[in-house]
């Protein structure tokens, strides 16, 4: 039987908020401003803007109001933020964030150091979250971080992912992602959990955050993909990375979206993103910011390039 | 459905030939064989470990005769060569290799400036190879270079790999191997030709041999395990690329052995190879050959490394 996958997907750019996070200083407003704003150009249908966490816990992102409110919205661009709690919510509500990301973590450990709860805790927490933004009118996301391993217990037990879904799918979210915070998972445990989590809600939003530590990313989304998972989250040049992992871990960014995008649109998936707008912000990026990108195709370049250079030769 | 991969897979390493032969320099016969000596204590079940090809063409392995006489045969692996030709396979019969790596490209230009021949030509001659090497005892197989893509002609259409495999099929070859040789398939394209040689031939003992010029080589490997595909080449560091290459094509290597390693192992998939002495030989490879691996997990680590990393912190 021939591999099924989408015809359609959707790309979340999550450079401003997890590719910003945990750069080693704190990128001006104004260029924040106008980053999105090149990014809200490229036709993706989705960016996380920011973080609206304690300033003192996600410093890089403490001017999360200023940018939410200066950046030009686009038609058909949906604009979200990553919320810890409640207090996150209600200045998401003030900023006028339309979605959000409420963010909990399968690891204890995790989310005692990085949101000082416990999971249960936590769970409350967002469950809140979910009830008065759907008060307020948004669309809300769980975020589950270390859904498949944690950097201090190791191999995330699926039950715990499970039980973590099952209470916020109760709770009335409106799309659930899964994410490997760490870039450790592999193409069978991701099939694995997924497998599980349609098995249990077969109507569930299910969508894929995948950082690329191990290089299995693509893969990852590749068999993500074929289960029915439509929506995946990337950053521009592959930045990204919780902010509290050892400053030594260097290689824990997202899946960087120009390799993203490219993979989708050289397998016939459409995205709306236009790769050359997007390449082209890629570049401005690694200018402005100093960065060398982790992407593939910024690299090794795109078929279309191979060509022009060989013929040049 | 659930998603199937197989249990076991078949890794065969390619430093010692692609990583070498494009490298900038001439690594010295001793080092060579202490690399691959270093490369038969890893578990691996094949190395390629030479190409017998003429010296002019590819300079770094002129000393392909060298090479094979002075390593230590371990039982268990088998030790094969790359030949572009009849010359070449009695080459490597003298040298007492028991298995051949008969090349042609599915690229008219490529095969052209790479071996000199039409690809009705080489076909000609590696269906002599494959009689030949027969008669001699040899087991063939057949790599098909550019099979989904070609730097001078662009996408190559599955009928003429496919027609390039009936070939070699019907000349009794025992294996077959569809390369990536510029990185630039998809997982897409890639389950598409693999579909249609196990529908035509579903018998026929198929391999991957991928680069990973766009990063999609772990998840085109994934697809291609689940259509039934348990034979990869991979080299350690990432490293290697066709000769006549432009130079500016850095990022052209094979798939890291090392990550295809980890990948399977995380899987559950068994190959024999043991990790650590594989990232061993690859510490010393980066040392000896003063290169950069390409891989992600000699940068990110394994999930038991970033579990002592947090401890510690």
């Amino acid at each position: 039987m021939p591999l099924a996958f989408p015809t359609e997907v959707t790309v979340v750019e999550m450079l401003p908020r997890d590719g910003l996070q945990r750069l080693d200083r704190f990128v001006p407003t104004e260029e924040k401003i106008r980053i999105i704003d090149a990014l809200s150009q490229t036709g993706v249908s989705e960016i996380e803007v920011t973080s609206f966490t304690h300033p003192t816990a996600v410093p890089n992102l403490r001017d999360a109001a200023a940018v939410t409110a200066g950046i030009t919205r686009q038609p058909g661009v949906t604009y979200r933020a990553l919320v810890p709690n409640v207090i996150g919510l209600e200045r998401a509500i003030e900023a006028d964030i339309e979605k959000v990301n409420a963010l909990i973590t399968a690891s204890e450990e995790y989310n005692r150091r990085n949101q000082n709860m416990t999971i249960e805790e936590n769970l409350d927490e967002i469950i809140e979250v979910i009830e008065r933004g759907h008060e307020a009118g948004l669309v809300v996301e769980a975020g589950i971080g270390m859904a498949f391993f944690s950097p201090y217990e190791g191999r995330t037990p699926p039950e715990r992912t499970l039980a973590i879904v099952e209470s916020v799918v109760d709770a009335g979210v409106d799309e659930v992602t899964l994410a490997t915070s760490m870039g450790m998972a592999n193409p069978k445990q991701v099939a694995g959990l997924v497998e599980s989590v349609f098995t249990r809600w077969p109507d569930v939003d299910l969508g894929m955050h995948l950082h690329d530590t191990n290089g299995m990313s693509l893969a990852n989304t590749v068999v993500a993909m074929q289960l029915g998972v439509e929506r995946f989250d990337a950053s521009v040049c592959g930045l990204g990375g919780g902010v509290i992992l050892p400053k030594s871990m260097e290689d824990i960014g997202n899946t960087p979206t120009e390799d993203l995008v490219y993979m989708l649109s050289e397998m016939g998936i459409e995205t709306g993103v236009d790769f050359e707008e997007l390449t082209s912000v890629a570049a401005d990026v690694m200018d402005s910011l100093d960065v060398r990108p982790n992407s593939h195709v910024l690299k090794g370049g795109t078929r279309e390039q191979v060509l022009r250079e060989t013929s040049e030769s």
